[in-house]
């Protein structure tokens, strides 16, 4: 059976940071799902705009997912949208059901600090995010100032720049180096 | 006043190839349209899936921005995102509308083959694609095994893994070459 992962979006995520697992995943055979993020006490919705202006769609709201669990949850940065997947409690709750059922969890860019810092999920890992907001990031953890970084289940990133490496460390964890590897090169990544 | 530039999607489009310089353009200062191209006798609309089941979404449909230039075009891939626009009158007349007032062209990997090269605009021209998809341009084309390529008003390019330098690219030719690099910077782009 295929692996799955779930990208959580809302309005202001960053889109590159968004889009880029998606793609890179379904190229390596796993089954992806866009669950969008409304504000609280908003109408359930699968149309955001992202924090670069492009126009962003979810698959389902993330209501929908009801108690599912995926191999592997992916969280976009994006300043405003970090800070709207942190507003809500069902993404809070989303998460920490996926932590403590031992699945990936996948940050980029601002969201290891402002998603996953507060959940208490990063303590005692090392982490990457966005250079500068580490200053956001609890003592209890270890920043590596790195372009992706893996300790255990965790995967944190720094940016748009480093998006396709995040998806395909990723790729590798849920389906193998050799599959991610061949993505990579067929993608024309960089170096591979 | 900004520059502008309007991206092309359709069902099949290449998700980061169409998201990534929607992106970086914005974050440059361009003010950037997505149109949606649906199929010929197909209703309006502005939901599409990507071609690797990335849920899309546009600003508003090609048919609404009626005879309105945009400083450079930008024609993602895909391969069946590419014969969708190519498929697409209205698209044709677009791109020829805006390639006959000098605006930029720029296309990325399935879509210099598949959606310029049919319309005759490579003729006498240097031009990169998807490596393979170089068979499918004009005798008259000059095929360069180049990340990004730049001749005059047309800038090609290979894939989803130079959909970054491609967007960075377009924006040095739209806002100059400090404020690529400044925003390149920014966005942890590898080697800036």
């Amino acid at each position: 059976m295929s692996k799955t992962a779930a990208v959580l979006i809302a309005d202001g995520t960053e889109e590159i940071e968004a889009i880029t697992p998606g793609d890179v995943l379904n190229r390596c055979g796993v089954d992806v799902t866009y669950a969008g993020v409304s504000s609280p006490g908003e109408p359930e919705r699968v149309d955001f705009m992202g924090g670069h202006h492009v126009p962003l769609r979810a698959d389902c709201p993330i209501e929908e997912l009801g108690e599912m669990l995926f191999d592997a949850l992916v969280i976009p940065g994006g300043g405003k949208g970090a800070e709207n997947l942190h507003k809500s409690e069902l993404v809070s709750k989303f998460i920490m059901r996926h932590h403590k059922e031992g699945r990936i969890i996948a940050a980029i860019c601002a969201a290891p600090a402002v998603v996953l810092a507060p959940l208490g999920i990063l303590a005692a890992k090392h982490t990457t995010c966005f250079p500068g907001l580490d200053r956001r990031l609890p003592q209890d953890t270890t920043y590596c100032d790195m372009r992706v970084c893996v300790d255990g289940k965790l995967v944190t990133s720094q940016g748009p720049g480093t998006a396709i490496e995040f998806s395909l460390k990723l790729a590798e964890l849920l389906t193998g180096a050799q599959n991610a590897l061949k993505v990579g090169h067929a993608m024309l990544v960089q170096g591979m």
